[in-house]
């Protein structure tokens, strides 16, 4: 088989693993693992979310989280950090500090849409492909990603037409950045094939990104069958964070980890230095005073 | 993609999942589990070890298990129950109490073999071959393994070209379902698609088995790309059960109803009762006081 070492890793802990925490953590505290992080050798790392600060507490210093990185620098050159943005006020806040990379999607289901954004899936992509041009004419890197593309928690299948005709909308508008993200855990590997390939069919040169969560304990095999169909950039969080930290439900994203880790078994990423993200994992463990799902983790913890 | 419905689950629980726990599973709850596995559909349930009692007590009533359901029957006359013997005195002994499958195995890891059996590969090669002439003339099913396939905790990684040769001999002997286990948990998904790929290549009619443990999370992905390269049989057990009980480590075997979960994900083996197995994991997570692994566990109880 072809060795594609192209793979690209985007750490998305510090974003969707935080924001469903109930305990807010320090900026200071974030700092510190994002420091790590960078140090790790990570590609691309999002800090956080342009939303309300009143509505997700928890991304309340994104702004200042942006700026901190802006005047102290960072420890590695190459690392792109990366911002979600939901609104047109979203885009403005994040140019003004400094986000490397602009992250924005919709759901295609029309029920998560309606709750999530309070927009149909039509409304709220208009108002992407808007915000997009705006990012693309600043010179900033963009991605645009598909939610719920694997299935919905509230209408249960979603049909895959929905799913490419966004991904259409989006490849006519020149985004070439494109993720599918399991955002009820869902996904199922031929399922992964089978989305992904069609959409290199409608155009081979889309790079495609796949965010999954692990609720059924397919993640792993998710991103595998991702990487083997084409995809290139995998979103996870370390520790495994994301799921709701209410349950002993392992619904958090794909640990970082542990997919690099497998990446590794295959003689790829090897650059990536895993020590230091599972001590990001370790301290987390410790701040949440909660098990974290990562499997790495728990090997560290009982050498 | 061609649909390969012809997918049998093999459970191993009874076996791999308790040998390794400390306290000892009474009969009567053994008993238990088993009708309940055997309500559920498996196609292949293994209740033991003949292994001598008072190195393995959890293995001691191996004979009145398989006694049991000879005298009272099994719900369902599909089921086959298979034993692991590890030598002569072994095969006399499940003679004796109605062992449907015989499985037997070799390390192809010296050390392992040694600390094991306290022979090399290759007289435990020789002793296994014996052996199954034995079980072959009496008309019995038999299955044969290699352990350590995919890398051993002692040896490291473990040459391709000695699992071959092992798979070679097997075959030579006429045995034709062959199961490669991985028993460190080091397999990647590319080192599986190789070796069962090359086992095809020596012989396109064997019938391939697997047996993953889930040490670093991959567990599933290796079932997945075991599957794609044509393996039909999968070694799992109950809640995951299988690990070490003085870690937490999650290096059980892979977790059957997440394993049936993902195939029925994709429309397969849907006839197996999911929901009778969690019952008999949530059951075992009772009785060792513990977390077991298994994702679905997790869902239902916060159901």
């Amino acid at each position: 088989m072809e060795k594609k070492n192209n793979i690209l890793i985007h750490e998305v802990g510090p974003r969707d693993g935080l924001q469903v925490e109930v305990e807010t953590v320090p900026t200071e505290q974030k700092i510190e693992w994002i420091e790590e992080l960078i140090a790790s050798g990570m590609d691309i790392i999002q800090l956080g979310s342009f939303v309300n600060p009143k509505r997700v507490p928890q991304m309340a210093d994104t702004d200042e989280l942006f700026r901190y990185f802006m005047v102290h620098g960072k420890t590695n050159d190459k690392v792109i950090l990366s911002g979600l943005v939901l609104n047109e006020k979203g885009v403005e806040r994040a140019m003004a500090c400094g986000v490397d990379m602009f992250c924005m999607g919709v759901s295609a289901s029309e029920t998560h849409s309606m709750k999530n954004t309070g927009m149909s899936t039509e409304e709220a992509l208009g108002r992407i492909i808007g915000m997009s041009k705006t990012v693309i004419e600043s010179g900033k890197k963009i991605q645009v990603s598909v939610q719920s593309a694997f299935g919905c928690g509230y209408e249960g299948k979603i049909p895959e037409s929905r799913v490419l005709d966004i991904v259409k909308t989006y490849i006519d508008a020149g985004i070439m950045n494109i993720s599918l993200a399991d955002t009820a855990g869902h996904a199922n590997p031929e399922q992964v094939e089978r989305l992904f390939g069609s959409i290199l069919d409608i155009n081979q040169d889309v790079q495609l990104a796949c965010h999954f969560h692990n609720t059924y304990g397919l993640g792993i095999v998710n991103c595998y069958t991702a990487w083997k169909t084409g995809v290139t950039l995998f979103e996870s969080s370390f520790a495994g964070l994301g799921g709701c930290p209410f349950t002993a439900i392992a619904s958090g994203n794909v640990c970082t980890e542990d997919l690099v880790h497998m990446f590794n078994t295959m003689d790829l990423r090897c650059d990536i230095k895993l020590d230091k993200i599972i001590d990001v994992s370790a301290d987390a463990e410790e701040f949440f005073k909660r098990e974290l799902p990562g499997n790495l983790l728990k090997i560290e913890k009982n050498k």
